[in-house]
């Protein structure tokens, strides 16, 4: 099967994506080979150079025409953020199978609109949740699935990043409310995914949310200085439906914190923590262990937890953040294919959302919320 | 100066206690000798035990000999949480300095009644919050106080362990709930005692409690089981004073953690990454480092960390656990002696204890409390 | 300046170049761009089916004939060991660039004649010495060169894995002596790329190689058994060209190593500690820090960190094994285009060969020898 | 059975061996009590004091009084190690135990003499090995001997610090030749000591010793410059008498590490992996784990791990370095007592002197030799 990509966005996502379609079908054997028709970006130059540079049949600087194009079966979408839905409508509405970056939307009501477009339209949805498309994530999984660890009592989950801990960093795009929010909506969605993969829906949060750095050059070296609205740091405690509990952090003002996705969790019978500063590792506890050698194991990434095999033959390579994009393309596109593959869509997207606005519902009133 | 030593208790923490006064006058130079003077435990057979095998002169079945005795200057109250007030009081009617296990008390208002009291009779308390002796903790406030790391704007701390997470394992007194409390109260006050030495008093918390285990045997092998009414899991968000904000955890039952008392501090210039499972380890990140060399750097202990070197002449080679407790003798000693030391006496318990209470209380509420 | 490529191999290897010479015009802004035009295997079929998948446009049975076809500038050698020589002279004779993995040739003579070869002719050669072009290995030498850590003391490198750990693994083509060694030969060369990348050239050494397993079944659960001629585990003591000594060691039955490719590199001023198994780390210690706040730093790999910010933006994010191909195949590229590299060509190999060589001597013999 | 000790020396060792004897009845239960009798430091006033500080009965500037005293059954020697002899013969001869700081003598002669002096005398003997008294290391021998990682198959340990690593750094009594050597006889005996009590007796080894700092200030500050004749760096490769080779390092010049006593040992079912820096913790891989779920699981020291228990009955909590030389004292005073225990004793001391000097023996010559 042959299907033909429309990219809208050519900015570091986009490139991210380009990269990924290209590389799935050197990495993975696919039934679908995917053609790179047409590249969208609002600056049409931009585009032109884009589509060259990553090969890229045509380029448009109006992202509807991809919408007409017959030969573009899949719109994948990295604009910003408050585009997505008029996009991933659009493309919908076209019969595209639409693949978008996250956050689904700014607020769960658009959230809901676009899943439930795509769900009547039978369309194929996928959403940039990257860090669950890597292998020691999807052992964690089937190591909870099992049993192994016993039933899961708690979740420990956070978010740290410092891209925003200097006060003297200008007011940017991340800091607009209409984005939906700040740390939280773009860092703490991660952890809400994660936590909802391994663990489960969350039903109750109890919220905080943070702004710490309350003003910034309106640009940079600029002395007019622009109030912040959106949160710096984000939390809540959250109770599954399962039952179990747990704490979720996000702040992009950890100094000296660049890529922190971390979690803990606990069950009856073992535990798992993760690290995404080395994901290509898991930390494995089993009460199981004889007596006086009990500890958590460190298992490093090989051909034993798929689709590392499909990266390297050999173990302990470790694959890198570009390939995680690979594997979210790679499911997405099998599950284009027809094949039932779990991965996360829209509907994923929509109750990430939904989880995100109850804590921040939760924060304003200070006390516990419902999700939804 | 010589001060005689009156002990109350002689189990785990008696032992301990007593092997730091052992201790104190080998490891440091102090103005005040300690005399063993005498060992009270309510089985009065345990008691000549524990002090032949201590090297205490004398022993008793009932603690309140102690009191009237002129030669013992000190008492140290190991006994169980619930006697601790009625101990206490009796020491401080009778002029005794008085040192004693944490918490200080079930409650704020005994708390508060016996610090009162002490202070009104001008007597030197010292409780045990062995963690903060660490040279390390101690550098940390350096750190911090110094600037180095910049205005503090988050704390993010945990004490979890695994020594209830059987839910085989039999009901103990550490579930009785006239102790104050489960998890929390035992090892979230260590998390509150670490954040208030470092960053400063909790002005508001918002605080989730959770039993996990709901019932436990009644005892080893026992098909009758009774019910469990403290919390498996504490957790609270919390607002200093200074307008930092922070997420404080305790758990017993996180399978595989024997003693993660780890906490992050983020800075407007820097950041400080610690555990307890390498305690001789602090982790530092300063933004001042140099273009594309910036990193956590981790600093071992070491001579230039009082008081290590007191210890030990080289760096590196580690204190252990029972080394804190030293520490936290030597602290006490001092300020007997008259020195400003700053240690964590009966009202630095106070504070701890109403925070906890505010925990609970805002837990019960399921909105934000103020403490006090 | 658009480049014919003609692989030879279809193995993990061949893909793995297949998938750098995609990536790299993906991932770099280069001036060459590559057609992949031709791929060779001894096994016709295998040819035609690995040109498909890999997006070649012709395949062939028969690796000459990519030798006499104008279009295939550049030939890749991924074919077994034994064939290298053949191969490479084929290709230089017809003025070809040649990429070859390593290592170069079984013997240091075969090398010598190779190199001699390539540099008569002035073409471009490149050796995969994967983990040299890792970024943390540049910053290394970065701070070596730029005198950082001062003179350089000692080198303390090994490279261990546990692929022939189990004794009932059966016999393969790597224990063929004709292969030119084993772990020394297989892993070591790697840890003296290393050595010379970052310290500079060995004068001298002091082996011992050491065959643990010294029969194998001749295939899986056959009953034969096969004798093993090859070393295990390799060592040596160096003394560099520069004064620093350092030991050297390989080891491929290491039990529970996937990728262990560390070293400690020690100076008068600080010091270095890398480990391939979070490869996108490096530790770095300055002797300049103030008292008290010394430590190894751990650095992450991020865009200060050349070629980092062409896979990524973030710091952070990290990269994979894979990534460390296409920056092999890049510097490759930019040293055809004209650029001064400073890449391991042939004449690396050469010299890397020279070392090992001189390695099995000096085991020989049982005493120092002179490397060349 | 109460027995007298006898201490000379007051410096560092002298201090922390006078804590252990204090330590071990309160840790303990011995049936051995131990009386604080005499200190002798060839500085009369300062054994006076020391003798106050550390609670002795008495003192003398003239350690031969030891010798004459009825109530002295234990002589602790932790003078210069030129005086070894001569004060252990003595004390031999007078009948009493005696337990001596490491190294037992500059030569392997005189330790032959010392241990068969008091082999003929009955007398019990003790050495500091202090790092092979970690309940870990217990651990690692337990495993090792139960078979657990099969046949042990190699051995790579280095124990490196930094204390020599200033070249400005005056000279001292380390680099008197007189004291038996410079790195490899202070540290690199250490790692002797490990190797021999994990894996087994050394036959035979191939040496290599370097100076890197040549010359050093007189003294402090001065601009004599003194000759510096013993190595800074010493390494080895080694034959066990099993079969098993290792390799062995030592380096008091290793910029930024404090106390690094590292091994790796790699068996035929699994390996181990230890760092001093991190002592109360030991990493064990087994490759009877579960597919995909094999690691290194990180062992916290805890009461399962004997004699940790006796420190604290909570696993995790960690002991320290002078833990470290209570439990020798323990050890040497059940072997008084009549126990079997297996610890290091003079002959110990020899065997590790014996290879130590085998090594030098190696260097000079740059070829294998057997040990003895």
């Amino acid at each position: 099967m042959r299907l033909g990509l429309g990219l809208i966005g050519s900015g570091f996502m986009g490139r991210t994506h380009a990269f990924g379609f290209t590389a799935v079908n050197h990495v993975f054997d696919l039934p679908v080979k995917v053609d790179r028709v047409m590249l969208a970006d609002v600056d049409g130059d931009r585009a032109r150079h884009a589509a060259a540079a990553l090969g890229f049949l045509g380029h448009t600087g109006n992202w509807r025409e991809l919408m007409t194009m017959g030969d573009v079966h899949i719109v994948d979408i990295t604009a910003p953020n408050v585009l997505h839905k008029e996009m991933a409508l659009a493309a919908i509405a076209a019969g595209k199978h639409v693949y978008c970056e996250k956050p689904l939307a700014p607020s769960a009501s658009e959230a809901l609109e676009m899943t439930l477009a795509a769900e009547a339209a039978g369309v194929v949805t996928a959403l940039g949740f990257n860090y669950l498309k890597n292998p020691m994530l999807k052992l964690a999984k089937e190591i909870i699935e099992s049993g192994e660890i016993g039933e899961v009592r708690s979740f420990n989950g956070i978010h740290a990043e410092d891209y925003m801990a200097d006060a003297q960093a200008p007011w940017t795009w991340r800091l607009d409310p209409a984005g939906g929010g700040g740390a939280l909506a773009d860092l703490g969605s991660h952890v809400v995914a994660t936590a909802r993969y391994l663990v489960g829906p969350i039903a109750q949060v109890l919220g905080d949310v943070r702004t710490v750095i309350t003003e910034r050059p309106e640009a940079s070296g600029s002395k007019t200085r622009r109030k912040v609205e959106v949160e710096d740091i984000g939390r809540a405690f959250v109770r599954f439906e399962n039952g179990a509990t747990g704490c979720i952090q996000a702040n992009w003002i950890e100094t000296g914190r660049k890529m922190q996705h971390d979690f803990a969790i606990s069950g009856s019978r073992g535990g798992l923590a993760f690290s995404q500063e080395r994901f290509n590792e898991l930390d494995l506890y089993l009460t199981s262990d004889a007596q006086g050698r009990s500890g958590f194991r460190k298992i490093f990434a090989g051909p034993a937890h798929e689709p590392y095999g499909a990266f390297c033959v050999a173990p302990g390579h470790q694959i890198g953040f570009n390939d995680l994009k690979t594997i979210e393309v790679y499911d997405f596109l099998r599950a284009v294919a027809g094949e039932k593959v779990g991965h996360a869509g829209f509907r994923e997207g929509l109750e990430v959302q939904r989880t995100i606005e109850a804590i921040y519902r939760s924060a304003k009133a200070g006390t516990w919320r419902n999700v939804e």
